[in-house]
This record gives C-alpha cells, sequence and structure tokens, in this order.
C-alpha cells in the first residue's frame, strides 16, 4: 500500500496519448515545456490565488455586502473555468479513470465539487477553499522536481512511521479522555469551565499538545497539581513522534546511501553494503563499479 | 524488570486450558478465528464504546436531568455485563493469578472497580471512564498485529530511556520550583495571580512546558525579563527528552536490523544482515544459528 | 547556491590592502590583533549595545516625553557615527563591492538605512533595532571562531534541509488555511471570535503551531472536536521539521568525521577516519591525498 | 572545561581522611553503607523536604498569619541545623576547599545563606527554595549509580552541544529584538498591549516559544499576519535545538559502543571499529578479544 500511495502523488504517467489534438492539448494542459503550456500553467495559477483570495475576502462581511454581486458573478466564473478544466484534462489523458483517481485529479474535483454542492448546502460555500491544494501544482510547474523528490521522501517517511504514529496518538487520546475525567471530578462543582467530561477532554487535549488556549484553567490546588502533571506529561511525550520521525528519516537516508551502483553479477541482487566485497546471498565476487 | 512490563502487556500465554467446556470458553473469549470470538469481540468492543459514551453524555447536566432513569439503568447494565464478563475470563483460564495481573486482567478489573466504589464514595462515578483503557483491545482483535509490534518497540524504547527522561523531568521540577520561587519575590506584590509559592510554581511548570494558558502572566519589568528567559529555557530542554527518545529509537532499530547472532567462522566478521548467507567480506557461507 | 550563502556569512577574505593608509585602517577596523583594532572594536560593541538601548527606552512614551530633545541628539549622534565607520569601511577594502555585498555588509548598510528613510517615513523609526544584528559580530571580535564554526555548521545543515522545510511549511501553510475555513464554517455565527476566513486561519495557525494565545477559541461542540483534531495533528507534525534537522545533524557530523577522499588503494575499503593511516581491513598503507 | 564542569557534579573522591574521628564522620555524613551513615541520609532527606514545604505553606498568606511563630521558630531550627551540617562537612573531608568548591558544596551553602542575607535584605527569604536542588542528593544516597550515570550522560551531551545551543539562542533572541520591533511599529497604536518595544520583545519570546500566554495580542490585519509568520518560524526552528541534542546523544552512544576490548598490542591505540583487523595507526594486526 505505501507504495501505491506514493504513486498516487503523481501524475499519471504513461498517459500521454500519441498523437491529435488530444496530445496537443495533454502537452498544453500537463506539460510545461511548451510555449501554450507555460502560459496556461501561470494563468492557470493566477487563476486559483485570486479564487483563494476572492473567497477569503467574501468571509469578511462589510467587504461583501458592498459587494455582493461583484462576489457572486466571480465565483460563478471561477466555477466554470476550473469546470470546464477537469472536462478538459479528463478528456486529453488517455486513461481518463487513472487521472481521476490520481493524487491531483481528486484535489481538482474537491475543487469544484463545493460548488456545485452549494446549490444544495449554503453551508458548504467557504468550502471551496480547498481549491489552496491545487497551489501544489506550483512545485511541479515549475520544475521544482528537487523540492518534489524531497517531499516524496517526506511522504514516504511519513508512510513508513505512520503505524508507530497511530499507536501513539491513540494513546493520547485515550490518555486524554482518562486524565480530563479524573479533572471533571476534581473541578466540576468549583470550576464554571468543567462543565462536562467532553468538555474535560477537550482541555486535557488543549494542555497535552501544549497549546494551552487558558479558556479553560483548573482553578483547585488538587486541579493545579493534576494540571502540572498533565504538562509536564505533555512535554516529555512529545518526544515520541519526533524520535519516530527522526529515526525513520535516518534510515531513509541510510538506504539511500547503500551503494546503489553495485549489484551482484551473480543473483541480480543489489543495496549492497558499501564494504562489501562479496554477495551476501549467493557468495558471487562483487565486480567494483565507479 | 523491563522484559516483565513488556510481557504483561500481552494476554497470559500457554494460559489455554487443553480441553472441556473450559477451552470453548476461552476461544470464544480470548481468542477470534471462531465465528463466536469474532461475534463475542465485536459485541465486547461495541458495550465498551457505547458505556463510554454513556459516562460522557452523563456528565452533560441538561442531558443527565432529562434521562436521569435511563443513565441510572444503563449503568448498572454495563456493571453486570462486564462484571460477569470478568467472571468468565477468570474462570476460563488455565492459571487465572497470571491473567489477573496481566496488563489486559488490570484494566479488565479497573474497568469495573469504579462501579462498586461508587457505592461508598460517590465522586468516583466518572471514574468509570478508565473503561476507555480496554478499547486497547481493538489492536489485538482486529488481528493488527503489526501494530502491536510497533507498541512493543515504543514501549521497549521509552522503557529503555525511562531513566533518563526521570532524571531529566526531576530536573525540570526542581526547575520549576526554583524559579517559581524567584517570580513570587519578584511578582507577589504587584501582581495578583502571584498569591503564593505554590501558585508560582504552577506558573513555572505552564511556562517551562510551553503550554502558556495566560491565567497568570508576570506585571512587573523584572518578572517579564525571568519570564522570557523561563520561555527560552523551556523551548531549550525540551530538546532533551526528544534527543533522547530519538537516539534510542535508533539503536533499537540497529539492533533489530543486524543479526547478532551470526558470524562469519572463517574471518569473524560480525553484524551481517538478516538475510545474509555468505559473508559479505570473504564470501565464506555464514552456518545458521538459532 | 548553498556554498555562497555560507561564504557571504564571513567578512570578506583576500580583501586586506598591501600598504598604505588604507591597510592601516583595515588593520583597525576588520582585525582585531592589535591594540587600535581592540579599541575600535570595544568602542563598536559598546555603541552597537547603547544605540540598541536607547531605542529600546525611546519607545517607552513617559520616558520619551520627559527626555526628547536627548534621545533627539542621541540618535542623531549615532546616526552620523555609523555612516562615518561605514564609509571608511567601504574605503579601506580592496572590493568595497564584495563587502557591501557580504553578509556583514549588508547588516551595516541596513543599520544605518533606516535612519534616513525616517526623513521620509516617520513609521521606520524602530526599524533602527535592526541594528542590534551587529551584535553578531561579537563572535568574530572575541576569536570565538568555534562559536563562528559551529554556526556555520548550523547554517551548513539548515541550507542542506531548506528543501525538505519549505515543503513542509508550505503543507502547514495550506492544512491551515483549509482547516481555519472549516472552521469558519462551523463557528461563525455562534463565535464573535470567527468574525471571517482570514481570522479563522491566524487562529488555525495559532493552534497548529501550539502557541494558543486563546484570544479566540471555539465555542461549538464540533468547532471543539475539530480544534482538538488540529491540535494533535500540530503535536505530531512538530516531530517532522525535528526529524529533518535531526537527521542533518547527523549526516554532517559523519561527513566531517569521515574521511571521503581517502580509499585503500590495495582493498578499495573507503571512509576511513581521519587520524587512519593504515586501511582497516587488510592493513595495507594509506597514502595521503588532498 | 568540560571535564571540569562534570568532575564537579561528584562529590570530591580521594578525601576520605584515613583514620580517627574524621573518618567516622565522614563515613556517616558522605556515605551510606553503615547503618548510622544510613539513618543519617534518611533525616537529612526528611528534614530537606520538610524545610521546602515549610517554606511553601509560608508564602500562603492566610496560613502563615495563623501560625507566624511556628514558621519564624521552625526556619531558625532549619537553618541552624543546615549551618551545623555544613560545617560538620567541611570539618570532616581531607580537602575542604576542594568540597567546598564542589557542586554539592556549592548547593550546600546556597540552601544556608539566604537564612542570613534575610536579615539584611528581607526580600531573600523565599530563595531559601534553593535548598529543593539539595534533594538531588536523593540519587546518590539510594544507590541509584545507574541514574547518575545517565544524568553524567546527560550534562556531557548538552556540555558538548552548548556552543551550537548558544548560538542558536543568541540567534532566536535577536530575532525576536527584530521582529517584536517590527510589531510594535505595525500595532503600537491601535493595541493597548503593544505599549513599548522591551513590552513587544517580550511578546515576540512568548510567541517563538509558542508560549502564547495571549496576554498580549495582535489586533490589527498586518500584526496578524506577522505574528503567524513568527509563529511558524517558532514552530521550525524548534528543531534545530532538538537536532543539535539528538545528534550529540547518538554520538556520545556509538563512541560508548566502539569495541572498547580492542587495543592494538603495537601502538596501544584504542576505539577501533568493530569490523577492524588492522590498526588504523600502525598497521599492526588486531588480535581477537572476546
Amino acid at each position: 500500500m505505501p507504495v501505491d500511495v506514493v504513486d498516487k502523488l503523481e501524475d499519471p504517467r504513461h498517459s500521454k496519448p500519441e498523437e491529435g489534438w488530444r496530445e496537443k492539448l495533454y502537452e498544453i494542459i500537463f506539460e510545461s515545456h511548451t510555449r501554450a503550456g507555460k502560459i496556461f500553467d501561470i494563468v492557470l495559477i493566477a487563476l486559483i490565488l485570486s479564487s483563494v483570495a476572492v473567497i477569503m475576502l467574501e468571509s469578511i462581511e462589510p467587504v461583501y455586502e458592498r459587494h455582493k454581486i461583484l462576489f457572486r458573478s466571480l465565483n460563478l466564473l471561477y466555477t466554470i473555468l476550473f469546470t470546464i478544466e477537469y472536462i478538459l484534462r479528463l478528456s486529453c489523458v488517455k486513461k481518463p479513470a487513472e487521472y481521476a483517481r490520481s493524487f491531483y485529479g481528486i484535489i481538482d474535483l474537491l475543487a469544484i465539487l463545493p460548488s456545485y454542492l452549494e446549490i444544495f448546502f449554503p453551508h458548504t460555500h467557504f468550502l471551496m477553499l480547498i481549491r489552496s491544494f491545487r497551489l501544489l501544482r506550483i512545485f511541479r510547474i515549475f520544475k521544482m522536481i528537487n523540492f518534489l523528490q524531497e517531499s516524496r521522501l517526506l511522504v514516504f517517511s511519513l508512510i513508513r512511521s505512520y503505524r508507530k504514529i497511530v499507536v501513539f496518538l491513540s494513546f493520547v487520546v485515550l490518555l486524554a479522555v482518562f486524565l480530563g475525567s479524573i479533572m471533571y471530578v476534581l473541578e466540576y462543582e468549583k470550576n464554571p469551565g468543567f462543565t462536562s467530561i467532553p468538555q474535560s477532554i477537550y482541555w486535557a487535549i488543549v494542555t497535552i499538545t501544549t497549546v494551552g488556549y487558558g479558556d479553560i484553567a483548573p482553578h483547585t490546588a488538587l486541579g493545579k497539581i493534576l494540571a502540572s502533571f498533565i504538562m509536564i506529561l505533555g512535554y516529555a511525550i512529545i518526544a515520541v513522534p519526533t524520535g519516530i520521525v527522526s529515526a525513520n528519516f535516518l534510515k531513509e537516508w541510510r538506504q539511500e546511501k547503500q551503494n546503489p551502483l553495485t549489484r551482484c553479477e551473480h543473483c541480480l541482487l543489489e543495496g549492497h553494503e558499501f564494504d562489501a566485497q562479496y554477495c551476501r546471498r549467493c557468495g558471487h565476487q562483487l565486480e567494483e563499479q565507479s
């Protein structure tokens, strides 16, 4: 599964049609080495950025009140443009289903969906901000291949450690449930903040994660002692996810370091250590490669 | 002791009776490869989840006021069911004492104890939320063996670093005591927040751990300077537990990856990878060692 | 580019004139092994420190009101002195353009610029505090070469990981945009704090980074649940930059410790320690390589 | 210097007198293998703990008002007892000056000093809480040698990384000065919290370190944008000290791991890598040792 997930982060490969208008369209929309492709990319980024800015401004009430009609027409325009773009993308790739299921394909769909959902559920209007994720394309467009490789490495590392992190976070949540309910027992009669156990659990999460809003804070002496204990606990266990990720990055880098050029000529095993002279599987002597 | 602690995290092994109704009951309650076992596990998880939800809802006063009788009967029901379950578990294992002292055995007991304590100490009612820890069984039930192994590794690493972490946390507490009392001297006449030294120590812990509620904050210039120093200190020393755990994870992983038992009989090189069959230095065949 | 950036952190090398008054001036201003040079350095540090203190005091209104004229004349004096110093520095180096573009050259310019900008934009007055960065010279002046090397290593490591960190931070910002807009949808009608999407994004950043001012906090149940999720997320992903930097420090140190240029001519083993004179595998003498 | 500092953490070695009452006193006070020594240690810990508790209770005004005379006499008693103890310690070691300058010697002195300073400066009364540091003796007394070794390792690692951490923290402080003064320019007319630059710097430190009290928070749009930037910066650079310490812990452990048993018979060089067969300094073959 990990490899699967990472592959979906890439645009679909082997998807370029061989000839005709679809090949040309593909070159413009998906690639950026032609003049038309570059212009398309820059216009697209500008559209995404301006549409995100429009939604943000729209949410500021006095601004919205003054320019109601402008905002509505702009939103309509963006929806039409992004829908056309999505249809074009679908129509010019060789395997539309593969594109639709790829990481960018899903983002592209999610970016237009709220505009249509809005007709039925007006509250979903601001979910259009999911469009901002389309900005991830910037990395691809500006040939920032190195950045992409870095993010692949990041994603790989996180996927490899996700089991440990899931175990860790379940533990943190259970701890918050338990400590929150103890705090409730200690505080609920003397403190208007600890009105119920879910509220206390919310407070425990705010405290363990060291966020500490201060909208709810312990009042009793016992509550403060337990709170101090929870804080120190949160301060100490933040080390765990960090340790997991650090160790994984180092592993990743070590595997990168393992001599990729040495391959046993006999059994074709790769990934020998740097000081290896004989294949560890078949005992055949390894040849030196520069 | 470390090994001991980790072993207690597992269900008792070698505890399955060889025949009779106890063997069948064991299969249903402790195992999950039979149909009855699967149904039992799912019902159990559902019961735990719903009982946790009931306790949480109960703590919200307006909800409780409206459904008082419902909540009381539900709590009685859960207590009876979990007690029966605990008795069944005890009766079907070969060595009941071993189960009772195992990690899950203790959790199972703690989950029913508050219901009985409540008769004498009404305030312990919400400690029933300790039941939520029974959800840890989810990992075992759904055959998430990999997750369990990961958590074993986590627990191992933490146990190996617990001495360093204890030393570190004692130091943090002593620091909080000392800095809190200095802050008290600086602030107590000008600031209604720093009413006493224990209160100042509480503030110092809130600050060192970077939680920062803001319910108490320095008012004087000197107090703010010292507070800035404490914050920077807390920001810097959070590196210590993280460093400890990171280094330990790496050690753990290194030891896991390299077979410490394999040694080339010919050139005496140690530390071969687990899949190695031939020495990477001299090409001599490695012998199998258990 | 990385090497370039780090080189700019150093004072221009090979820039000392060979003879005449410019050589002497260079010795006084840029070097510190002569008596005059030492006095110049100490006076300079004193001037920078006092000018920083003056600007800080000036910003406290009651203090400023009482000593208006004193502050104005002091500021004029500092501006004149630092301008003269900058001109002298430019005039005594061999390649003034190189100095002007170096790290310290830019800081020196930025330290006097706001004084002149102030004539046109009064609000830039307090940007003069950029002078405080000139204090970085302290490391160089007091022969704290080890500290400088350490900071080079730090800067190197950070530069090597900047791509990963940029990818990570863009991701955090996109996440804040997305989660902030969801929170806005959940809270804006019941909570006077979430007035607009930009405000909600600000809140999301305050929460993800675990700062947690508490000036805005969720009021609705759903909002609190999402906020808890965001906090736990922030608590978990702080592990990512830490992991990146930890792994890079280790790489840096490894590369520092092992001489990459030394290779045994006989058995081709690489990665000998710096003090190695004989191959640790075959005992053959290692040849010196520059 | 590092070695020096760590040595001071230990009680003075080779300091035990050879004979007479001083030897016996030394055994009681400094050692704990005799019956009298154990009793002395337990009484001492009890005295320290109770004296710390007394000072804390004393600071709670209503408690103090009621038991004024009791507190005064208790404080007098503790001062007398700890002074006698300090004099006895000085008198029974072979080299009193060495003890007085050792880590524990300084703590012991600091624990009685405030009681005498109080006569002249009443405000130093609560500095007596420095006595709590004497509790560090617990580690030594209860033969928790492993804990001591761990703390030595911790202290070693921190001392080795102190240069990098000093550079890093100076940078954080300069950043806080600079960003604080920009925030002051942006906010001071619209926000009663940002009254002066020192106040803004205090706010910047509260924010960079992710403490986030919320007693001061930005009001303007520009201020919030800059604040968001500062938070993300603080969130990212916390990785730096953690990375430094992690890398150092690993180094420490690696050096521990380097085969301590292998020593070149010819040139006596120690610390060969595990796969070394020939001395890297003189090329002499290393002998196998179990």
